[in-house]
């Protein structure tokens, strides 16, 4: 739920006189998304989204997701469009932030994940890995595999309140982990961040893909194993090796993985889990007690990780 | 920012299965409203508000509220209409909470009131006063000057921890208003809480009046006072009688105010501020000092408070 900065309707009015929008009709903060401030605004000539951007996110960076953002759409995938004011700059400010406004997606986003998502879903993937590949500039990705050593040495020492032996066990995953590690995977821009939240749907079709704040440029398999661990789990944590089959058979029917990401997809997806478990493990012990905000339990992803590193092949996956 | 209640796709579409309002095109949660999970709902023919009522809101007293606004909207005001289910109900259950939709109002809240919002506001306020003239259903007021005494005494051991001689002179402020009280001007239904984030504007006109879950019957002249409050005062408190005139003028306009309503606007707005003082005094009191979620200062409404005491007369408001 995010409204950090409130948006005067004077700054508002002020800001829309620079594009060739139209006039404002409505106005609302929107409660999803966790790290900048969203509002649904629509004007004469139809919906958009504006987003200010939060001092979580690297205003130097920002022009790279904008142009992703850009590149996607152009190329057919179904995501938010930057709009470009009358001066040329899609990337403006706005009450003290960075800020810009991107085209409505309809759609609905699944908050229980069913098996019929799960094709779409990997189908949108691979044509987002495709439709990226033209986008020249890079990214690195700073949650990759550079970043978790760093992640899991800052929360160590801490690890043990949140389960004994924690620490000794990330200790052993991580080392496994990095050592495993595939280095000549085709790579490309990867969401790196496509939870169901970010997935809209309408009438059992992939609607539009969201929020691509974290994407970067890395192995596009590894994108494959995030959405594996962000789809394939049940409530209780039991892999369905359906829906990983539907999610893999859809990508790949769109961009055949070769042998090698094939045989990789067991390490990727313990990596996938080990970067979801050390962010939430941080978050977890850095936010204070009282708070409101809801912090995500990082041993979700513990239960994941132990299933990832007791998968003997991509056998485990349905393939 | 609210939406506590998450609401699962299959749940929403078999909610809206009920109603004759079209199908579902897209869906998102609105960081607006503290009481209630609100989510913005666009159908093939329109678009609406998803209303899940959380443990705050009396179920019981939903039917009067639902039901005032149908007959404010049926009778001229712009307000959210409850849309109605195929079997004629438009209060129902989803996702174990009671809900209801009501119809979209165009138009943006005021974050900085200027004066020329204060005309149309009272246009507003009159007219609800006046719409709601034919609603025979009566709720009284509990946050009204029967509730303060109660509120005050749950707060006083505690009020001098926010600041020193708070207790004495809340005590020695409520024995004034409440000894002062006038119990013989016209009655109505009420909004109770307009401030400005209830109140949309477009084009310099007001475009629609929400969240209804505060109205009740009392003074009208009552609801007049908690608009001077929450319209007419400056961000350094200083009271502005350009926009307490424009506001009375036109409310005046619509319905003018008997002698005895205009003679009491001092006492009136003196118990509009300790009931806002107060209410956020308890909040305040009983808030986490963790908690992420704003705390609204309640020696805001003190600062308004002294400056109603002061006020000899009507006067003061610009009549």
């Amino acid at each position: 739920m995010a409204v950090y900065t409130e948006v005067s309707d004077d700054a508002l009015a002020a800001f829309l006189a620079e594009y060739d929008i139209g006039a404002m009709v409505a106005f609302r903060g929107i409660a999803e998304g966790v790290e900048n401030s969203n509002f649904s605004l629509r004007t004469t000539t139809g919906d958009f989204i504006l987003t200010l951007y939060e001092k979580r996110v690297d205003p130097t960076e920002l022009p790279w997701f904008l142009g992703l953002m850009e590149h996607l759409a152009a190329h057919g995938l179904t995501c938010p469009r930057p709009v470009h004011a009358r001066d040329g700059d899609a990337l403006r400010q706005l009450c003290g932030r960075h800020a810009a406004i991107t085209t409505f997606l309809p759609g609905v986003w699944p908050r229980r994940v069913r098996a019929e998502h799960c094709g779409p879903l990997g189908a949108a993937l691979a044509a987002l890995h495709q439709a990226g590949a033209g986008y020249a500039p890079t990214r690195r990705n700073a949650l990759g595999p550079h970043g978790w050593q760093p992640l899991l040495d800052r929360a160590r020492d801490r690890a043990d309140e949140v389960q004994p032996g924690l620490a000794a066990e990330l200790d052993a995953a991580l080392a496994h982990i990095l050592a495993t590690w595939p280095a000549t995977l085709p790579m490309g821009h990867i969401h790196a961040d496509l939870f169901p939240d970010n997935v809209f749907f309408l009438d059992g079709r992939v609607s539009g893909l969201i929020d691509f704040y974290f994407a970067a440029t890395d192995l596009l398999a590894y994108d494959v194993a995030i959405c594996l661990n962000a789809w394939c789990f049940e409530p209780d944590f039991a892999f369905n090796v359906t829906k990983a089959r539907l999610l893999l058979s859809a990508y790949q029917r769109v961009r055949p993985l070769s042998d090698a990401e094939r045989a990789a997809l067991p390490v990727l997806c313990q990596g996938a889990a080990i970067r979801f478990l050390l962010t939430r493990l941080y978050d977890w012990l850095n936010t204070p007690p009282g708070a409101l905000v809801t912090r995500k339990d990082p041993l979700e992803y513990l239960r994941r990780l132990r299933f990832h590193l007791s998968a003997r092949d991509e056998h485990a996956y349905g393939l």
